[in-house]
């Protein structure tokens, strides 16, 4: 199953989140299998990772985007887990600072982009911009227009940086959610998270659905694709998330740097006295 | 086994790392025991750390100090990877851009402090300044004395904003990283991180020691403690640093926030239906 393929958004072609069923697991049932093949990934995601970091010349940027309790959090604790935190980086973007506020929607994201040998991770993102903003009424019209065709060119600038972008919709269903919500209840740990507004948005649902069909249709890019995930069952999630990132990184062919030094002269001069001991060792 | 006490740089007394035995396991040999261990602090860590980031109070600072191959890596890689990325950050300090270099030698530190629910490892820090710029003749005298009050009053500042300073020099004797240089000669994945001036610098050992004794001694305080990590054998380093770190955290006593819904209200508001079923369910 190439997932890559599978769940991606093609350019030019319209897409429509609504009619995508969010508890699909494309045969996916085994959970022994799955859990076996997630290990897989992880080992692979870190071998890449090191070499990324490594060549320090490209870099990875992953962007989540979801309705509340979609499995942001979830995704970068599952999948992401299996990369060193040293070249990788989870960033969030939150309501602006009054100082991010008073700069354009993409300056405080661009602050925030991938250098060279990184890989970052966005839990939300510009398209917030065209999201939230759009299904409250804040932005709309040729400004809203204006915005996806900004997005694009932002992405295209990170992309001839030698960026690779992949983005992701983390798809439930509502009915998924409100359970989900349920189960935050049930656990005192998360209480201080719940606000009554995750209820209250949920009228605006239908809203966000368009809201995403339009940002998907409009900025799913050769560069930068959008992929659809259905969410509901959290495992193939996991996998169906791991399974792109680890063909985006092999795409990447990311090479190790070649060495300053010469090996054998090196051993020649700092390793005598132990070559010895070894060679007289072997005579022995 | 109290690590944090064992192996703190007491205030006001002296230190000589030169006459600590980098070899010391403190009795820890069993290595499953060990390992069983470790795992229970990673466990635990990720607890604390949620707690840390929902309280958004309070924040980690790690400081990691090793001469070359003394470990800094590995500990990230081996004690840290428990913690969830979101909330944590690795902060590297190389060779200062020209820009850092026009500034102070805390300005580009000061900006990469962790913020309020956060933890950050600096793998090298504003002690290189006192080290290596030491070591080699960049900074001596009066100037270097200032420098060390300006680090104390800087973690200072910190402490104030609740942040939690841990510091760990890594300390491995002058055999053990030939030992470890020569491992990277045997692994070709490795080569491209090797330079003759690994070798050379080994000139400067003496140096270096002096350099941390003066430094441990200067700025070990009651709210910014070193802590000198025997490190021949990776898997104490890995366990005495965990350990402290878990000490820290419990000691930082993070609360969850108060939820600020009323968690029955919100069931009778959302949940009829499914309560509703469920007591149906019930009563057949």
């Amino acid at each position: 199953m190439n997932f890559y393929d599978k769940l991606r958004v093609k350019p030019g072609k319209k897409v429509d989140v609504r009619k995508i069923d969010t508890s699909e697991t494309c045969g996916w049932n085994d959970r022994e299998k799955l859990d076996a093949r997630l290990e897989e990934n992880a080992k692979r995601m870190l071998e890449l990772q090191y070499r990324i970091y490594a060549e320090n010349r490209q870099s990875l940027l992953i962007v989540l985007q979801a309705m509340d309790a979609g499995g942001k959090d979830g995704t970068i604790n599952h999948v992401l887990y299996a990369m060193n935190p040293q070249g990788c980086r989870s960033q969030s973007f939150k309501v602006p600072t009054p100082l991010e506020a008073s700069h354009d929607f993409l300056w405080r994201v661009h602050a925030a982009a991938p250098k060279n040998g990184e890989i970052v991770i966005f839990n939300r993102s510009h398209y917030e911009s065209v999201l939230v903003e759009k299904v409250h009424g804040f932005i709309s019209g040729k400004r809203l227009q204006q915005r996806y065709d900004f997005i694009n060119s932002f992405e295209e600038i990170l992309h001839s940086n030698r960026t690779t972008i992949l983005k992701f919709f983390l798809h439930i269903s509502k009915e998924e959610q409100l359970k989900r919500f349920g189960e935050r209840l049930d656990d005192e740990e998360k209480h201080w998270k719940i606000s009554e507004s995750d209820y209250t948005e949920r009228e605006y649902w239908d809203d966000y659905m368009e809201a995403f069909n339009e940002a998907l249709n409009r900025c799913s890019t050769k560069h930068a694709p959008w992929f659809v995930i259905p969410s509901d069952h959290k495992s193939f999630r996991n996998l169906a998330v791991s399974e792109i990132i680890v063909e985006a990184m092999e795409r990447m062919a990311p090479k190790l740097p070649a060495p300053t030094i010469d090996v054998a002269q090196i051993r020649e001069l700092y390793y005598q006295d132990a070559n010895a001991k070894k060679s007289a060792k072997k005579k022995k």
